[in-house]
């Protein structure tokens, strides 16, 4: 019997690992003992370490310590600092590199924890968009949720990362990345202007380094968060392969690219420092390094894919498609809004030291932003519409947390909460002139929400920064605080403008491009028939909900 | 063609900002460069400076940093201590500046990532509530919970906080919060009682302050649970505007002033030091100050609302009205025990120095109590209905952890298991008493589960705090551990029992006096019809799933 | 009426309150100021304690905080280190002991937040496993993940740690864990082997101590992780009272055996310092301890069960049995990825000193190898079933994450993804296998999954680590970095192996034992008729999903 056969493998794999274990330990040799290296004799402490000793000397037992401490109070001591020589005890030195040590503790823990709460964003996102789709598209809405995370991840790892932040080195917050050390540049009127990095493919050689690994795994999530964004635009009627490789095309170059010339010491950061234009360009969290970079590509290539069957009437005229979950959706936006506490506040990169600790204004502002943000929404919809639509609901919260997402840094509660509102009817306004007069279909809004509202986020920057905060002593390579028009500093505006600019000219162009070339090649979209089934099954081979009954769908006008 | 004109658009924009940049580079003027400040020579170094000198000498060099650091073994040492004066190098000031620095991170860290873990309850509550309703009302309940946050933090900023924290100066963990400074008071019996606070009103002037962000975040998403609580008892027949503004005013009032008196330097917390009652009122976590507020609100609303049409039969006895989706309520109650951890745990508002480590007992007692909060509840109803029920265990959980909230930062993990498992049955009865006993309609159990579980816990620190614990030296201003009953000092329980008499006495009747007038002017309840029909459609404007095929309703009963 | 009489009774409450004090505050003494204790003159400050002095003088005055701090910057200085003597001010003692705090307080942090993120893992597993059942089981598989952690826990606090961790003391990051100091063990050969630990039951006496309970937590949540997995291979058709009775014996019983072994300073442990294998079995985060255990488990208990109903025909063939709900399939692996963050990188224990700044790095390849394994399975199913398999993408990204758990603290990222494209691939021939050669219905997949992939990943250990890493200075108390055969040390390899012949055959054959007695006393399995009408009905006394309409099921072949 099979059964019975197994049973029988594994009293036989029992036995061996008893014997296995006695028969090597018969014939292992124990390691010989490491002689002791020859020390010299101790030079006599100097009055600090003396100091130090004593204060050793009163600090908890080993016999206090094995009492027990339920109150907290005699654990974390001078005891707990380790003594590069046991003998001589805790010294001054030890005490000073200890410090160092908790300094950059801290700043990984928070790196790392706000990088994890970013990737969990990507749960947000699938719930969204495949909430906002019909129920025939949920398996492929859920599955390019699922496997951009892959995607954009692996391309990334190969090749985005070195050409975004390889010549970044220098934070001191992590460590240093010294290893990131090679950024390509072009000189122009005697200036020199990043382009792109170069260290950093496959994390191997001397980025093999700890510090590096942080601001990998906390930039991959960011790029991750661009990339997802597309998806849900081109819901509903994108073919899965080409979805694959535009993603990882995405991952690997265009997000990197703009990345770089922000964030990792390329031409747009460097605006200030080489040109005078405020502190440079100024996108603390990515309103348009991360969000409008997705929108502006979610719109190339929406557009390219054209509208879903039955979304327009011959007229021009168009047709609300309902979403098959509202549960989905706004859970969805409380996974998004959690992980954007992760976001805004973890983009310093740091807790400790150089201003660090202003995590807690921007963690203040991202949720007085999402609240303003809603409160616009449901504002606009409850007077126009009659009545607090849930879908707009959770679009307004987005459109306030992308909106604050570049001047979270910078900026006052008082001025979050404005630039919130704004962008909760901004997005309303958006999504109207997308639908209605761009004829672009967006069924989940992405292209409003992260587009719209994050072009509006770095403009915000440039307006309303109001000069209390560098992070350090200065930004971007200038000395000073970010200071927008309202406060004092017109240039900085202009800083925002070259790099709404380059955004919506460069990455829009360049997304349109390459995803022409994909269509050519691969083709962007399903077959009619394919669409009109659902692309559950012919795409992905299942349903999403095989043991529901659905009704039948409305009757759509072919356009 | 549209999509042409998008295109060329966009193209002509790319033009536009190279154009753009060299214009404004060619007009740019770089700033003149500061003039070097004028220097006095530096004194010789003191020997502990001297020492610090010759170690950050044998400190990793840049050239070793540039190699990698696989094994994180040479990043993090006194090279990373930031030096006030870099040509002196860093100095013993230096590390002492960096130790301070380190503790306030540290606790920005904890405060700030616990505070994000109780604002995701939210998800969790929505779920839970939601799940416990009828699929007619699905969307109507998920929006209630995703605009409660909104709501409820408006508030708080505009009001709430400057209430209830605005006279709380003076925790050395967050930096000293200097500028909450401002508590109203009065004089009784030759000693002063605070009532409410005052500074912080929109975070403006001097409590734009990175310490008073963090502790707005925090008692933020305290007070947002507080007011969500309300939603669930009052679930598929509270009118949206009335929800609203209810909540806006409990967010604004009610819970800030209980808040203030128990938390926020007020005469709840007063109580021993003014007039020997223990160490005053003591609430760790908020058992009362959250979860009782809630629950009591709870019952004032829904007393007002009056019960769901069909849940009572003529001959007053009541029908079981099934939710709709046991995986949303039971996947709610994992977040909601996820975010507790953020709960209680957090509340140390700390990690570093004062006793904070007791940051470790805090989340095993959190643990523990839910855990036999669920054998409780699992227990009686496998033995009394015969079977484990789904809804009852979630409960009972939830009923384990808000009891746990109060003594969370006093008692032993033994203690722990009790008062949860005392929890867990007490939902049971308490569930089966507001139902048939005072005959009130609560769908979700929130009464029982918030109300008399969160009394229950408040009650239990007075009983079985364990005197092992005083974070810091003395708790509300009274030198010694926090000690129940049990363990010595019946003085704390009347302290307790003071706080729920308040609790019940003032809190309920506050809320059920403005919510009376709430329902004069605006109404309370929808109209009968829009009860029956479902509040999706006549509330929201849409189904919470319009695509998924649902069985007729049972018919019910009119009473 | 009933409602006046409550709210006549809050009235009576609310005076009854106000009465209460007032009596109190009468009768209750202010107690006495405790006399000042006489302090002998202060010594003159030593060089160092005078520098300090100066340097708090230079420090941010009262006044200067109570202006507010917008930017971060005058928050954390010498200011905050608390003074053992307030009147001497700080010294260079308590400069040190707050770096001792520090330093705890950041593992503490690091510990309990990543402890935290593996609890919420349970979530995942409850949508995963329900997801990919039918829905006519949904409630009852939700429930066994709901209370597994419940019963898990009080297992393990009664017995469970005492036995896995009782005898572990030592461990720096925490404070020492001096408590739990009581390991039993053998002697064989001349050496001390450990076998099971004593201290710790209950958490109570000296065990009742804020390291211990940190570690605890840790610890439990990771059991939690094993016993879940089971509950997965035999969804559908197990009795709920045989999968509590069977969980808590886990709990308390098999699994902290072999985690003594591996991790609490057991036999396996010691195979390096005592025979000179390796740095004796490394299995960092448990690709073994944790996964290939609670798979073996699950591989005993699914076989004493046999196969759903319609599983298998007649001629041996098997049949596809789709699950419900893809939607909660792939969420539930977005918060299992997310868990996972915690799973690996927590577990250093800490970040701050002994090398573990390297949880950057784990937290990366834990990325890469969970990239990998899901374009194997994917690129596995595209390429040979022609569709991008939702479940099975899901189960590849699962199978890399489980894979590299073991070896994460030890590789680089280019061999993490290489381990997790091997999981991705085998996960899918282990599905095969086990369903079609073993004949053993595993509904989930959580036998490959975590069985199959779990031993994988141990074994990767032995061929794949770098020797780039030893978390301060040694392993398994053998000096030196971990290093696999590929990199020059066979003996590791071996380690590895009698690691998994125990695994397969101590832990499956105990499991096996208990389980076989457990069927005979108890019955593990419902009946034909329960089965054939799904469990939540009869086990559960609640469908999953109420008022929901679905598919009537498609005939099943009686074998």
């Amino acid at each position: 019997m099979n059964r019975r056969r197994i049973i029988s493998c594994c009293f036989a794999l029992s036995l061996l690992a008893m014997a296995l274990t006695l028969g090597v330990v018969a014939h292992a040799q124990t390691p010989a003992a490491a002689a002791p290296a020859a020390t010299a004799p101790a030079p006599p402490p100097t009055p600090a370490d003396a100091e130090l000793k004593d204060a050793a000397g009163k600090a908890p037992s080993p016999m206090d310590m094995q009492k027990g401490d339920p109150g907290g109070t005699i654990t974390g001591t001078i005891s707990d600092v380790p003594a590069a020589d046991s003998k001589a005890g805790v010294t001054l030195p030890d005490v000073a590199n200890q410090v160092g040590q908790n300094k950059i503790a801290a700043n990984f823990i928070w790196t790392l924890v706000t990088g994890f709460l970013v990737m969990f964003m990507q749960a947000g996102f699938a719930m969204v968009e495949s909430g906002l789709c019909r129920v025939k598209n949920a398996n492929h809405t859920y599955m390019m949720n699922f496997f951009v995370y892959t995607c954009g991840l692996f391309a990334y790892w190969i090749l985005g990362f070195a050409i975004q932040m390889g010549g970044a080195a220098g934070n001191g917050n992590l460590g240093g990345l010294a290893t990131l050390s090679t950024e390509h540049t072009v000189s122009i009127l005697g200036k020199t202007w990043g382009l792109f990095g170069g260290s950093g493919m496959f994390l191997v050689g001397h980025t093999y380094d700890v510090g590096v690994m942080v601001i990998f795994l906390f930039e991959m999530v960011f790029m991750d968060t661009a990339l997802t964004i597309v998806t849900g635009a081109c819901a509903e009627r994108w073919k899965f392969l080409a979805f694959t490789v535009s993603s990882i095309v995405m991952g690997a170059i265009t997000y990197p690219l703009y990345g770089n010339w922000a964030w990792g010491g390329g031409w747009l950061s460097q605006l200030g420092s080489n040109v005078g234009l405020g502190k440079g360009y100024c996108d603390f969290a990515g309103s348009g390094v991360v969000h409008a970079v997705g929108g502006v590509t979610a719109l190339a290539v929406s557009m390219i894919i054209g509208p879903r069957i039955g979304k327009y009437n011959r007229d021009g005229s168009s047709n609300t498609i309902l979403g098959h979950d509202i549960s989905a959706v706004l859970i969805g936006c409380f996974i998004l809004a959690f992980g954007w506490f992760g976001f805004n506040p973890g983009s310093t990169l740091g807790a400790s030291a150089a201003g660090n600790l202003r995590i807690g204004t921007i963690a203040v502002d991202t949720m007085l932003a999402g609240c303003t943000g809603t409160i616009g929404a449901i504002l606009y919809m409850w007077a126009f519409k009659g009545k607090p639509d849930a879908s707009m609901s959770g679009n307004g919260l987005l459109a306030g947390l992308v909106a604050i997402t570049a001047p979270s840094g910078f900026v006052s509660p008082t001025n979050s909460c404005i630039i919130g509102l704004i962008a909760g009817v901004l997005v309303c306004f958006s999504c109207a002139f997308v639908e209605s007069v761009m004829k672009v279909d967006d069924p989940v809004g992405a292209i409003s929400v992260h587009g719209t509202c994050g072009l509006w986020g770095v403009l915000s920057v440039g307006l309303l920064a109001d000069g209390t905060s560098n992070y350090g002593g200065s930004w971007n390579g200038v000395t000073g605080n970010v200071t927008g028009l309202f406060y004092g500093d017109p240039s900085q505006l202009a800083a925002q403008l070259v790099g709404i600019s380059t955004l919506i000219g460069v990455v829009f162009t360049l997304s349109l491009v390459i995803n022409l070339g994909l269509d050519f090649f691969v083709g962007q979209r399903v077959s009619a028939e394919t669409e009109l089934a659902g692309l559950d099954i012919p795409e992905m081979g299942q349903l999403g909900y095989p043991e529901f009954v659905f009704r039948p769908e409305p009757e759509v006008a072919m356009a």
